[in-house]
């Protein structure tokens, strides 16, 4: 498999991180989305969305989209689990991540320390707006976890590493962690799951 | 079932479409989302994000996140494929949806019919972020069916249902859906499909 990827990308870690839990080889690609090597024609004619992160399964067969590399990965394996609404709770949780949580959790972090707050485009106005819904996801997650030892099930599964990837370097899109004590001890159990890596070890790193 | 929903949701009317296709019985609670009814405090018992849809499967297990209730109803059944990487490029096709099309697509179209133009927090610079990035997902969307007839294994799947939710009404966002003639195809073969209903039909309606 080759996984095509920004370093510093949390969705992309996400990837990075299931793939060293499950001990499977691939290839690493890495692009700089910043540099427009995601936006090649070359790339988009792998994910005709610009994205990444992308996996190559096979030759030619490509997925994209985060949380859908998760599923796929995950299947048949302990971090996918058995039952009919437990898989739904976890695909809850996985939307939930891409809707409520990424785009307010991991943008005001983009536009802090990649991006750069010099950045032109850079509205003082929006990153509030962001980090008052992002800090509105925090509570929600602080409060499942208040009565729980991970998302669903109380196993860890791939709802545990979808949310994660950000919430875990949302002091960089400046968010107080410390205002959410049952995430806080969730991240910690999160780190403590045989093959864990982080963030920035990645293949070449 | 109940099914917990503001009847002018595209959101909801997921749900609706496939439960119609699937012959299900439910019930059905409407909410007015612009009157604060899915964030009384007896709504966010039952969903603590405070979002409709919200499926009820029996007393006390709920499920939120439309593209979760896609996934939960269609298992076992015409909507949701056999084969392990069509099932993940579903997956593919459903995160697409909430992360750059619903974002870009569906918002416009809540501003200018639901919310209403003359709100303080009318931005029309964000308004037209959003179209751009609306017309790059029904870009996107219309590379993809050119050569297909619907998103995955050429069979209508619940990835096209959650498409279909925002994209038949993208014009009440102010897109000009005749810029993309393969989704114009492709949106009449799913009012084809048997079942169909459309999204001002619900119970009570």
């Amino acid at each position: 498999m080759i996984l095509y990827d920004d370093p510093r990308s949390g969705n992309g870690y996400k990837a990075r991180l299931l793939l060293s839990h499950l001990s499977l080889p691939y290839r690493y690609v890495p692009l700089d989305i910043m540099r427009g090597e995601t936006r090649t024609a070359q790339f988009l004619k792998k994910n005709p969305n610009g994205r990444i992160p992308l996996l190559e399964l096979d030759e030619g067969y490509f997925l994209a989209e985060s949380n859908a590399i998760l599923y796929y990965l995950s299947q048949g394996t302990d971090y996918w689990p058995a039952e009919r609404y437990a898989r739904a709770q976890v695909m809850q949780w996985l939307f939930f991540e891409q809707y409520s949580h990424e785009p307010n959790v991991a943008t005001p972090r983009f536009w802090l320390t990649i991006k750069g707050m010099n950045d032109t485009s850079f509205d003082r106005e929006l990153l509030a707006q962001k980090q008052r819904a992002g800090n509105d996801a925090l509570a929600v997650m602080d409060g499942h976890l208040a009565r729980r030892t991970f998302f669903v099930v109380d196993r860890y599964t791939i709802a545990d590493i979808a949310l994660y990837a950000y919430t875990h370097i949302a002091d960089e899109g400046g968010f107080d962690l410390s205002r959410y004590p049952a995430v806080v001890s969730w991240l910690q159990r999160v780190r403590e799951q045989p093959g864990h890596v982080t963030i920035d070890a990645w293949e070449g790193a």
